[in-house]
Formats: C-alpha cells, structure tokens, sequence
C-alpha cells in the first residue's frame, strides 16, 4: 500500500501523526493518538501473553538515562554510529549511505573508505543545492544529557531496552532462582539520534520496542517446547542460498539456523505476527549477512515484511553469544555468572603455592611481602619442586629460592562451575509492527476504507450506536456502552450523523463489529449487530450483547456463529 | 513503616531497587525488577478501567523528547526550576530549601531571597564539610540534549505528559466529534533532573506518571456521574481550615472545592488508590497553599499519604483553567479552541470598514495599499461616521479623510462562538503509589513478612507448588500452571526446597494464593489452595481449579466462598 494513504490515514482518524506540527514539526517524532495508543496497547498485551505468560519470561522496567559506562561496555559508544556527509555551500547533512541508495548494493553495510571512494566515483552532490560533499565522517547516534543540572555526568538515552537485562543480571538470575534457562523482557522506549529520519514511523528517532533477553547454558542451548513446533515450517532467506520454506527442525539441522532457541523463537515471532493480523504471505526470515551483523550478534534473523516501503525489518532474532555479559563483567566487578551444577560433585585435586615468610624476609627485607603475594598468586603447575622460580617485582625478575615457598596439594569436591550464559535476544519493533498492521489490512473499494484488523488489534472494538439520539434510544444505547466497557472493552459510543456515516467511520478505524439501537429494539428488546468484513448483521437480545460481545472479543465465537 | 525496611524487601524480592549498582549507581534512578514491573502494568491497568473505560477518556503517546517552543509556552523553562546553593570549599550541590527542612516552615515555598536570609540568619553550612555556602541560584530542573547528531536544535526531556495533550487539543477535539466535556490521558515517563535526589522511589529523577486532562466550558463545568457521587465523603485539608470528613455535595457548595469535576475526579482518585489497597485512614485531600500553586494552577488538591517518609503527595488533582490552551495559542498560530453552538442561532449586526481604493490611491500613492490593509483592520466601533480617522503607519499617525472609506453594517446569523476550554487535570505519581501499597500492607510478625496486597495489584496471582519436583507431581502442577498462565494469570512456579519456604516465599511477595499438588492429589484428584492471609486451605478438583482462579483473581468470589 502507497505510505503516503496510509499516512493520511492515520493522521485523519488519530492513530498517528507528526508531533510538535503547531511549532512547526520536529523530524523522526510521531504522536501515536486515541486509535493508535490502544493499538498500541493492543501489540504489547499480545505480546506479553506470548512471552510472559505462554514462555514465562519475566519483566523488567528501567530508566532510559543511562551513565556512560553501560554504552563503553555494550559497544554503543564506539559502535552505534552512522557515516555522515555534510554541504559544504549549504550545510544540511545526510546520511552517506542514503545518497548511495539505487546507486551501489548494500551502501549500509560499506566501510567510511567505501563510501567515500562510491560518492567520488558516482559524483554524488547535494541533493537539494548540488554543493559539494565532505568525506563522511562517523557520527554517534545515542542522545547525550547532563545528569544533574550544575555540570553532573554524562548520560545517554538508551538506544535499546537490552543492557538493563544484562547488567542486572546477577538480580534476575536469583529471581529464577539460580536456573538455567530462565529470560527477561523489557518494553519502552528507545532513541536514535538520526541524522535525517524519514518513512513515517518506520525510522523514529524516538521508537518502541519489545525485547527478550534468554538465558542459556552454552552447552545446552535447549528451550522447551522446542519438539512442540519443530516440524512449523518458515520462510527463510539464509545467507548465500535460495529463498524458501523449511521447518523448524531441518532448518537447525542442517546447521541454517543457528540453534534451537533462535528458531523456537522465530516461530514466537512469526505467530505473533499472524495473529497481530499480518498477512503471512508478505513475512519473511532473512538471515544478516556476515558484513551487516551487529558488533554484538554471533547469529542474527530479520523478520521482514513486505510494506509499501519495500521489505521492512519488524523483529531482529539474534544470538548474541556471551558478547554482552563479558563486556559488562570486563568493565564492572559484576559477578553475571550462573553457577552450573554438576550432575554429580567431582573431586579434583588442586595445588597451590604458600610462601615461606620467615624464609623470604631476611632475603628479600622490604620486597618480602611483594614477592609473597606473587608466589601466592603462582599456580602448582608454575614450580618445579626445589628448582627457583621468577617472579616480576616491577618489571625486575627475581629468581627465588625453593626454601622460600612450598606447594601443597589439596583435594577437593566440587559441585559445579560459575560459566558465562549465551543470550538469544528477539528484539521487536513496535511502531513498524503497527504500521504493518495497518498496511496489510488495507483495504479500498471505490473510495471506501476499510481496516481488517483482527479483534485482538483493533483499537475499537465495538461500535456503540443510538439510531437516533432520543425517544430512549440514547440512553439504552449508553448502557449497552457502560456494560461492554466494564467487561474491559474498548468501545466508541456515537450518536450523531446518519447510520451510514457511523459504519464507515468504525470500518475506516478498523472497529469488527457495530451495535446499532433502533425502534424496533423498544418492541423486540433485541438490537442490531452488524460485522465489518461481511456487513452482515444480526439481531441480538440487549440482555446477550455484553454476552455476546465478550466472546466474540475473547475470540471463543464468531460472528457466523452468534444468534 | 521504616522506609529501610520496605527498600531492603524491594531488592531482596525484585520489587525495585537502585539502578546501575554494577557502575556505582546513579542518584534518583531505579529499576523496576520482575515484581515491580507486574505490579507496576497492574496499577497502569486498574487506573485505565478507571479513566479509559470507565470516564471514557482516550489515550494518546507522545514523545518524551520535545523542542523548546513547547516549554516556552508550558512556562516550564522558566518555572520548572529549584534554587540550588553549592559549597564553596566541597563543590557539593544542595537544594536550598532541603537545608533548611526543620529549621524553618515551608522553605519549599520561599523566594530565592528568602532563602537566603533564612540560610544567613540561621548559619546553614555544608552538610557534609561543613564549607561556607553560596547565595541561592535558580537552576532548570529540565534534562536537555540535542536533537540531530551534527549541531541539530535543542530538545528537553518533558517534566510531565501533559504537554502533548494540550498543543494537539485540535486533532484530539476532532476525535471527540467537536463536543465538550472531553478527556484525554497519558502514562508515561517525566523527568526531572533533581539537584540531590534521595528517598528512593518518592524523588526519581526519571519517574512514571498517569495524567488525565479533562476539557470543558468554562461556564459549563458538569461531568456525568457526579449526582451520582456526590454524598459520598473525603477527607480534606482546605487551606485555612481545619482536616476533616465532607461530602462532595457540601465541599462544592460551600466553595471549598471549587468545582464539580474537581471534586468528582477527587473522588474517582479516592476509589483508584483504596482499590490498589492504600489504607483510608491514611489518606486525605490537602489543598494548596496560595503561595505553593504551580505556575499554571487556579486551584489544585493533593492526595496525600501516611508513609515512613511522612505525608507523601500522591495525586495532585488542578484546575488548570484555561492557562495551557491559551499560552499555545500564543506561542503559536494553532486554533486550540472548541466551538460552543448556542441553543439557538442568533442574528448579530457587526459593521465593517471598507477602503475606497480609488480616493486613497491619488492621495497616498505608494502608501495606499498599507493604509487600506490598516483601515480594513478597524471595526466599526473605531469609526464616526464622517469624521477623519487616525492610522498608524510605521510610527507614523496619519489622518484619513472620511471620502477614503466607508462603513458597512450587517446582520449575520452565528450559531455559536469560538472559546478556550479550561481543564482540570488529576495528575498521578505511580512510583509513590507502588512505594504507598507496599508500605501500607507491610505486614510482621516474629520476622515473617505477609505483603497483603489485593489481588488486583499482586505482582504474582498464584505460586504453583508440587510438593516434590518427582512422581509425576510436577507435571501436574506445570500443566495448572499453564491453564493459569493461559486464562492471563500470571503465576510462580516453584519445585524447589520445603513447602513452608515456598509459602514464606510467596507470602513476602504478596501473592494471595498458592496451589500445592501432593501425593493425596493422585488420589482425589484435587489440590490444596492456601490463602495468604488466613493461611487456610480449601481442597479443589484440578479440573476446577483454573477457573477458580479466575473467579479469585477478577474478584467474582472470595476465598471464604469456594469449595
């Protein structure tokens, strides 16, 4: 679908549109309004009730603002970074690589020496004065703040939900009470500081996401409910090979996907999208190629879908190995390590060196407690029984006597060992998730709008509807509205216009069902219950309808099978 | 209760707890753990039932980041301040007015030069080295960042949501189909960059709002529903008399609330916070002082409770009057007004001044076409009939002879008039909420801890217990577990140590109910439910037990009926 119908779409009727637009705009921002935020709410209840309840997964909520030292280890104040170019006559900048678009292949994933070599070669200008460029030059894309307003720390906006998961870990871990594989999901916010967004909602500098972080043993890469789905089959565009179908189970056999858990929760993903209303046959899995993979991804799918922007990417589903615990263990004193139980104690004999002080301080006089704690630090398997061993004292080696230390050796039994856990990570994309949603179920007939959103998504999900607003037809029709909503659903009570005009409007914002008040209903006790897709309509006794509509929105009936 | 001890639970439990601990924590920022988070998605979904499907307001999403204009209009970037003194020895930063906490009575309240001869007169020194201090400075307490990675424009972190709901009141207006009384709310983060945060979760420097703004004419301030509350009674704290017991009814009448929706939404807050399980005696409606008014109030109550920190404001519910609206409309070009149709239409006459383009142009050559834009300006009122008319023109006032124009008068007929709604806005802190409902329902007894939380707000509805992780039990259990699970109840399984440790367990996490499978289940085919605060338990068949629990967790029964 044109995006420019689906924005005008969305701004008419209130589920996006652009913020700040009475001071003039400000780029890469959307308001979502009334329809979009309960759609909106909508995504994140579907996708709670996949990964909290179904997977239980459990959930994490913290700041945006992050100290420097969370972005030094996670590589984002390094790595998250965009080539840019700027005018040198009229000083807008751009993003290099989108100069290059339908120019050269793949111009994102180009080194700053590609780019610049490709903007020479194609003599590429300024698109809006035909200045001439300068060489790109890499900026960094996370919002930066001042924490404390007199001169505090520096502190940047998150640009993903994930590293709260990880440098939490050692919290969460003992939440699940010390077990492997346990996950975490966070959703909120995160931030991009672009240099020139476009695309509506499908490049925001300030986006929503879903994220789960899951938690496994290295050697034991195993989610259960794995044989459950295995033979599933999905649409795969792995790296180097042809696009096709392929189950679950033959995917990780044949060493395409990754592990087990990447593709258990491709399938969450492919579910949750169905049942989000996208239409499978526009969904696709392509597998990073080796140059587009993140700095952190060992492993890494996109889910795709075909919009009127070309393939968007909803979901990245990644194996982010032990990159991100190791980084936040190697820049902290954070112990976010699990302790893997042996399924039987060991015993392993240990040695261990113990310097002879009494030995050592008439040796060495002031250096002896130095050179004690390196002897101490040594390991058995470092000294040859009765041979001197060196040790460096500042740079100085110093050859010490075996009368100085001895070696004893211990046996031990133990239980198990502290390893550093491997992360899948599905990351969702919000805000393109519902402008799939919205794209997919498009749909226009001479003029006429109407949005095929499945129940779980709409944002409305019953029209309530007076024929006329009097002779008690209102005030039937209003507690018709209160009973509904106090079952928890999301109606839109509207009394003025023509019958017409109203149906259109609920079918233009995706509303399934209308229930309509009229004369008759004063002599049949009865009203009319009228379906978006068939426009067939049913009458319902006014004591049913909170009944009815509770089942039809809980999906345990449909329409064909009400009355 | 102790605020230490209810802050060592939060961390010990997951509840929350100081973020960034692993690289030396950053003052005013937490994280919410598993716990919190379900108790925090909770709170979120009980005040939506209220305000969403109950008072049928919309929801928008905004972003957090905005431009300056914004909160030049707000008045936030010059008001949103606190006064900071700074140790002249130590460089330590402190609010001023937390200096001078128990010296002096509301320095909250006072001026920069108040404070300053308070601090003067009564020798405030450094708290921590005892240094001399500096004189007051405001200082913005606004987080502020660049929006565009390359020198791009200023952007500030909201301090609040409501912004967004006033300066798109047009698109919002338009969704409402053009009718006043309206309601819009938003949850969200706001920030606040403190100068000395402390107080764990009541003084974030990134916190969680819920914010409703209620539009309406001002000469018509009536929400449906208020008949219908208006015996009931709140405790108020008016400023100038004395705390007592007053119905709506009384409080409007006598002036003291100063009108129905403030007093109506004062209820709704009421019946929020006790279905989240604050303890009534604890909670009373204090009304600002004159001198303690935001910038932007008319008139506003606080919702306060009895917390280990004293009384905590947890609800601020303000007549805003029209300040918002109409400061936009300064700021800006939009037309952020509602149209208010009279019963019926009336005929108007107004008169117009037309330029006579033909004498003016021999008269005043180049000038005429400004001097006409300048009379068509006038109104008729300006005029006496044909009498020379003064226009100013660049500083200069030029006389116009009465040939040059002429005045007309017409009748019109208008069906209404253009005004700027006022708005009352309760505003809801969920942070201090959370902080409030495990202080109030903080339960101990010989060190065993009972958080008694109502089912509602209980970050966990169930735990799940086999009692041995073996014989088949624990496959009996997991499959309770995941009929729970999928009816939406979030659950704990638990199949590790005794039985008496899990219940303690779940006890401390406020969980209401737990299921025990046992040997005796193989037999009779039923599980054990405990109840958290009786510790009673009522044997149920597992094939009723989801639905038990459902009817537990939406409140259609009590543990005492069941069985």
């Amino acid at each position: 679908m044109d995006p420019n119908t689906i924005l005008a779409l969305a701004k008419r009727r209130g589920f996006f549109f652009p913020s700040f637009e009475i001071y003039g705009g400000m780029a890469g921002m959307f308001d979502y309004g009334p329809l979009g935020s309960s759609m909106k709410n909508n995504i994140e209840k579907l996708w709670r009730d996949h990964y909290v309840l179904g997977e239980g997964l459990a959930e994490i909520f913290s700041p945006i603002i992050s100290p420097e030292e969370v972005f030094i280890a996670s590589g984002h104040l390094s790595e998250f970074t965009d080539f840019s170019v700027q005018c040198t006559k009229c000083n807008q900048a751009y993003r290099a690589d989108n100069l290059l678009e339908d120019v050269v292949d793949n111009p994102d994933s180009m080194s700053k020496e590609e780019l610049h070599s490709a903007m020479t070669e194609h003599n590429i200008r300024c698109p809006s004065c035909k200045g001439e460029l300068s060489e790109p030059e890499s900026v960094n894309l996370m919002f930066k703040t001042m924490v404390g307003p007199l001169g505090g720390r520096d502190g940047y906006m998150r640009p993903e939900t994930a590293q709260a998961m990880f440098f939490n870990f050692h919290l969460l871990y003992r939440f699940f009470r010390e077990k492997l594989p346990f996950g975490i999901v966070q959703l909120g916010k995160g931030f991009r500081n672009e240099i020139s967004p476009r695309q509506g909602i499908t490049r925001l500098r300030e986006f929503n996401m879903m994220e789960a972080e899951i938690f496994f043993d290295p050697d034991n890469k195993k989610w259960p409910g794995f044989e459950e789905v295995s033979s599933r089959k999905l649409r795969l565009l792995p790296d180097g090979a042809e696009e096709g179908e392929m189950s679950l189970e033959d995917a990780v056999g044949q060493g395409i996907i990754a592990n087990e858990p990447l593709a258990y929760f491709m399938h969450v993903t492919r579910d949750i999208l169905i049942s989000a209303g996208l239409d499978e046959d526009k969904l696709r899995f392509r597998q990073h190629l080796k140059t587009e993979m993140a700095h952190y991804a060992a492993d890494c799918w996109d889910c795709e879908a075909l919009t009127g922007y070309g393939w968007l990417e909803l979901v990245g589903i990644a194996d982010r190995g032990c990159f991100d615990l190791q980084s936040h263990i190697d820049h902290s004193d954070a112990e976010l390590t699990a302790f893997l139980r042996y399924p039987e104690s060991k015993e392993v004999e240990t040695t261990s060196v113990v310097p002879n002080l009494s030995a050592l301080g008439p040796l060495f006089k002031g250096r002896a407690g130095v050179i004690a704690d390196k002897l101490g630090n040594l390991s058995g398997e470092d000294i040859v029984r009765g041979v001197p061993v060196d040790v460096d004292v500042d740079g100085e080696i110093i050859s010490i006597p075996p009368e100085c230390f001895e070696v004893t050796t211990e046996k031990k039994t133990i239980s198990g060992e502290r390893i550093v856990p491997h992360v899948i990570e599905p990351s969702y994309g919000l805000d393109r998730i519902l402008y799939t949603i919205l794209d997919h179920n498009y749909h226009e007939v001479d003029d006429y709008v109407t949005l095929r959103l499945p129940i779980t998504i709409a944002p409305v999900k019953f029209g309530v509807f007076p024929l006329m607003a009097k002779d008690g037809l209102d005030d039937t029709a209003l507690s018709i509205d209160k009973k509904l909503r106090k079952k928890g659903i999301l109606t839109y009570f509207d009394s003025s216009g023509t019958i017409g005009r109203r149906y259109a409007r609920m079918d233009e914002a995706g509303t399934p069902f209308c229930i309509t008040v009229d004369y008759e209903s004063k002599e049949d006790g009865c009203v009319t219950v009228r379906d978006r897709d068939t426009k067939d309509q049913k009458r319902i006794k006014i004591d049913d309808v909170a009944g009815v509509a509770a089942s039809l929105d809980d999906g345990s009936i449909t329409f064909d099978k009400i009355g």
